[in-house]
């Protein structure tokens, strides 16, 4: 366990905007010298001797290596005294030229003049150690910065504002309830208190049980949210799958530009439909005019297919299936596939009833892409996939973090094992364990109860000067 | 010509952070609106009803999409009252999270409540309107951020504080003075004044002329510090030219990462020899194992060894000179060639003497790569030929750019002439002609007059958001 409230003793520097040239830079420091190293490399123009450096005020002046008697750069600067700053320490911020040498050399003198170089996400991490954002909180800051769509965005700040902590509080604020009553029931039996009764304690388990569940609920969406559907589109050559790529990158390329996290494949584009990010990958196919299956081979297609969310299998529906089709059929999922019937503008040859009864699990849209027929239908197909039912499109408390999304598992593990036990009317102090240890997962994920390498796993997702 | 001084109707904003993903990102506003727009957009938190958000303080607190009732991001804001600002305008300045979506959303918002996209450069352009800038200062401002080495950096920074108007305004008023001189001995020929001779005319416009030529003397330099020192590597394959590129690079290659302006070879290395940008082309050759100048193509070579400021010429000392070797001499300018006798560690075959016959103006430094033998040399003559005992080291006043230079040029040209005609005893009302027109020169370098066409070609060559 970390001790959380505590004050760091060294202060930390960082470039704080992101690399490249810009018209604007930002240094950050934080820490107990932060005034002092301020101080010693700034010089406010149009400042009097006498006067002081005011808490949060702008000053424009210059930077300046003493040592070497040489100005740096022209900038704005600020201190800001703890605790209500970003980090809950006292901070300074150098607002320079946007120049990749200025910042570097600001960098160096704060270093100079006793700053250490802030780790990733160090600023952030002294936000939580130094109690003025949660675990979720502070993990929701790199969301918000890495966010690719504007849903994304939105439920990442929510996160950051406190949603997901108000909710994990509140449940774990009913467990606590609970485990009092069982506690004291448990202790002092003959006291003359309420007994609790297994039918109260199995409706409260079981109460406990659908938060949790309706939680979990989201965390489909929520991963979609953040790294994107990943669909994958086959068919035999000349079908139109590029046309189809086009189609749907058409509306959307401006907005999305990458999702981070994972290696891009190089066939692979990826766009919004209707917010959602869509990894739309091209099963080798699109610019080849191999055998789809040969060219890439069964196990990597397979593979791919596997790895999707969504196939998109796309045949020539003027004409009769062809032996490369079999050969796709063979290998996809039936059940996350959707068979887009094209070319149906020169005449329907491959039968609705045909593919149902080869894929029966699979969604059939007859498809006239050169017409821009079936596109709007595939998109409200891959929508309607998205949120399943499960969620309604409004929610904004999504889960969208693995770590979450794993302790909330073990949480619903215990409170499953507990409310089994109770229903089996089985000894209380053993079902008590495991309601402790529900409430304790849930502490885990706003940081009440964590490690310290689960921090350090957390702030290295991060970005330097965070 | 433009009037300066007026103040612009119109409210902009852009984002001034460089793009992408990062701690903080920046939003900018500036204009009269700025104050009214930030008021639409910005709630601050922990801010009595009552009290006004004040000059130059920073606020925390949410923006706002009052509209939509939708929180965007938690940010830093700040009013700066106009004119002791950047634009010398009313400035608001957004800090949030460095997401490229919450700094689209913010700067949408801004530009929803009346704000227009600023152009590139219009935040400096307004400086510069309004009389804060003069336009080498306004010039500098992209060059302190594009900069890519030390040495850059400082002589932008010192321009942008004014080092070259300073000198221009001295040269000018010299001018001035001169000019007052000459119009009153002709206007008023009879009156009781000192009389300019033709000797202290002649003396005058000496000291003027030398003052010009010693600005124009300091561009060879400025344009290498600025663009960086074109040098070619030629020579046939397996003569040591990879093992002299990695020798060069070893040290240089964490500092520079690329130059602006011009589109890259993709054989062309950056790297720096005590702060000089080196631009390294190696003429194909390297990776290649056919003859150099027939794989690149006799013209082809040709152009980049002319585009070079210098070429090194990398020959065999083990062996004698080929057919290939003498085929490069016959095509490179020996007066901007360094020749590289290498292998010299295996014996030396070919002689200094026989390179002197074949290529008089070169220099020549023999070699062993392999053994980090010459280096050292190489590079000292690459230093001497930047400097060319023309400008010292330590002088920081450079014409980097070619504006300037263009008009030192002419305004040379209009001096020679008129120095010219006082040599020849001309008419005095001749003279002043040239005279005048030597001091209009000078006072468009510094923007004092000038078109609205240049100004507009130099904004152009700023990001947005500066």
């Amino acid at each position: 366990m970390i001790q959380l409230g505590g004050t760091m003793e060294d202060t930390i520097a960082a470039i704080a905007t992101a690399y490249g040239e810009g018209g604007i830079g930002i240094i950050r420091i934080s820490g107990p010298e932060a005034k002092s190293i301020l101080d010693k490399l700034f010089i406010p123009k149009n400042l009097e001797i006498t006067e002081h450096i005011a808490n949060r005020r702008l000053y424009y002046g210059n930077v300046v290596d003493k040592a070497k008697n040489q100005r740096i750069d022209e900038v704005l600067a600020v201190f800001m005294n703890g605790p209500r700053t970003y980090t809950a320490e006292d901070v300074a911020e150098i607002y320079c030229h946007g120049s990749i040498i200025s910042l570097r050399k600001i960098l160096d003198l704060a270093l100079q003049h006793g700053a250490r170089l802030a780790e990733k996400g160090e600023f952030t991490k002294r936000a939580f150690l130094n109690g003025r954002l949660d675990l979720t909180q502070a993990e929701a800051v790199i969301d918000v910065i890495r966010a690719k769509t504007e849903k994304g965005f939105h439920v990442a700040v929510d996160q950051m504002e406190g949603a997901l902590s108000e909710k994990i509080r509140s449940l774990r604020s009913i467990i606590m309830d609970l485990l009092v009553d069982v506690t004291v029931n448990l202790d002092y039996p003959d006291e003359d208190i309420e007994e609790l009764t297994y039918d109260a304690l199995e409706k409260s388990l079981m109460l406990i049980n659908d938060n949790i569940d309706r939680l979990l609920a989201t965390a489909d969406t929520g991963r979609i949210i953040r790294e994107g559907l990943h669909v994958a589109i086959i068919g035999k050559p000349n079908v139109g799958k590029s046309s189809l790529m086009n189609a749907l990158l058409k509306e959307s390329r401006a907005i999305v530009t990458e999702i981070p996290g994972t290696t891009r494949d190089t066939i692979e584009e990826v766009l919004t439909i209707q917010d959602i990010p869509v990894r739309l990958v091209d099963t080798a196919g699109i610019r080849e005019t191999e055998d789809v299956i040969e060219k890439i081979g069964i196990e990597k297609s397979k593979e791919s297919f596997n790895k999707a969310d969504l196939v998109i299998f796309m045949i020539d529906g003027s004409r009769p299936l062809s032996e490369e089709d079999f050969r796709i059929i063979n290998h996809i999922d039936d059940n996350k596939t959707i068979v887009m019937i094209n070319k149906t503008d020169l005449g329907q040859t491959v039968s609705d009833q045909e593919i149902k009864s080869l894929l029966p699990g699979a969604a059939t849209i007859k498809a006239a892409i050169r017409e821009d027929k079936g596109i709007e239908e595939l998109e409200q197909k891959i929508l309607s996939l998205v949120y399943g039912g499960k969620v309604k499109q409004e929610e904004s408390l999504l889960i969208t973090n693995v770590r979450h999304y794993n302790l909330l598992r073990s949480a619903k593990e215990a409170s499953k094992d507990a409310l089994d036990m109770a229903r089996n009317r089985e000894a209380l102090d053993f079902i008590e364990v495991d309601i402790k240890r529900c409430w304790e997962l849930l502490g885990e994920i706003i940081g009440d109860s964590v490690t310290e390498d689960i921090i350090d796993q957390v702030f290295e997702r991060f970005c330097l000067g965070k």
